[in-house]
């Protein structure tokens, strides 16, 4: 729903004065109480402010903007993530290329005996091609990314978490981990899927365009 | 806000049913027509139903999910967008992977007398540079896909519109373009853009992980 100008204005009021009571309100803008109780209790139930006897209003925040980070947080990486590409740390930096094209990915994460080890990005491999490397001779364990230096996630954490990771780690993807000694990759995050996420968040991709 | 469990049961009874009216809606709850008439009042100023003298109650949707499309819908592209990397299709394949290195970006825009004819992803050149290309004397128009075969967006088109292109491009920037005969590249958008709005929407991009 959309707020009236008045309603606007009473948050701005209790926003940078509460607590503060309804008659100063009112006072403030030169109405009567009895004028912006319906606004007060509108407000209060919507969850913008919050009421306290003997005290006044205070400011809650933006119910909207909460629930959008509520939802964020309600939804769990492993209903999100997709099937992680996974190749051994002894396969060539060519099969790496060649895993890149078939599979259309980005990023392709590194086992050792089926443990997670490292990743390589496309420009990992980019950088191996234009330099003087035996392509087909390097081992992907020689351009790889290392544990313990890659950012990874779980799949009960919440995609609001990937998201600040891939922001903060300036990365393309996460591989989603299990266990601790072994650590086994169950999937993977990217930015490919948090966008498809903000699609389907807006309610519709039938939209012309 | 949170909806009590009688609030929740009155929206499926009204997305069933509707146009449905209150002491229908009542009878099938079991309930007195007093006893809900808070709760439609409530569910009508939300915004989940509305209310038509002499036919009843509809639905109109989630108020919430509206509220995020809204959102999306608001934010323009040249709000958000990123400064375009660009250079002339005369520019050797090799210049483009040494701009993908220095630039730290996945997308080069390329173009003719400053005007956009085409783009070169990481891919592109991965491929040019296990191929039998000699970087340095090829052009990137040789390998760029071309103009009208790009996905672009303008800089008052929504962030929503950036986001569902990019899903059905599948592409991972969108070059922002002016102009329609010569056509000039004054942004970019990416999923970079995109996912660092879900951490700002979010409201709070300090949270200990």
């Amino acid at each position: 729903m959309k707020l009236t100008e008045r309603q606007e204005k009473i948050i701005e009021i209790v926003r940078e004065q509460g607590p503060v009571i309804g008659d100063d309100i009112a006072s403030i803008l030169d109405l009567s109480r009895g004028t912006i109780r319906n606004d007060l209790s509108v407000l209060t139930m919507l969850g913008y402010l919050d009421a306290r006897p003997k005290v006044g209003y205070f400011y809650k925040g933006d119910p909207y903007r909460m629930h959008i980070r509520e939802l964020l947080e309600s939804i769990k990486v492993e209903d999100v993530m997709s099937v992680p590409v996974v190749l051994d740390e002894q396969s060539s930096v060519y099969d790496g290329i060649v895993t890149v094209f078939l599979e259309n990915i980005g990023t392709i994460f590194v086992t050792n005996d089926g443990n997670l080890v490292g990743c390589v990005s496309r420009k990992d491999l980019l950088r191996s091609a234009v330099g003087k490397t035996d392509l087909e001779k390097t081992p992907l364990s020689m351009i790889m990314t290392r544990m313990p230096n890659l950012v990874t996630i779980g799949p009960d954490e919440s995609i609001y978490a990937a998201s600040i990771k891939i922001e903060r780690g300036e990365v393309d993807a996460l591989p989603v981990i299990q266990g601790e000694e072994k650590i086994r990759v169950v999937g993977r995050i990217t930015k490919t899927n948090i966008n498809r996420l903000v699609v389907d968040l807006g309610g519709d991709d039938e939209i012309e365009l």
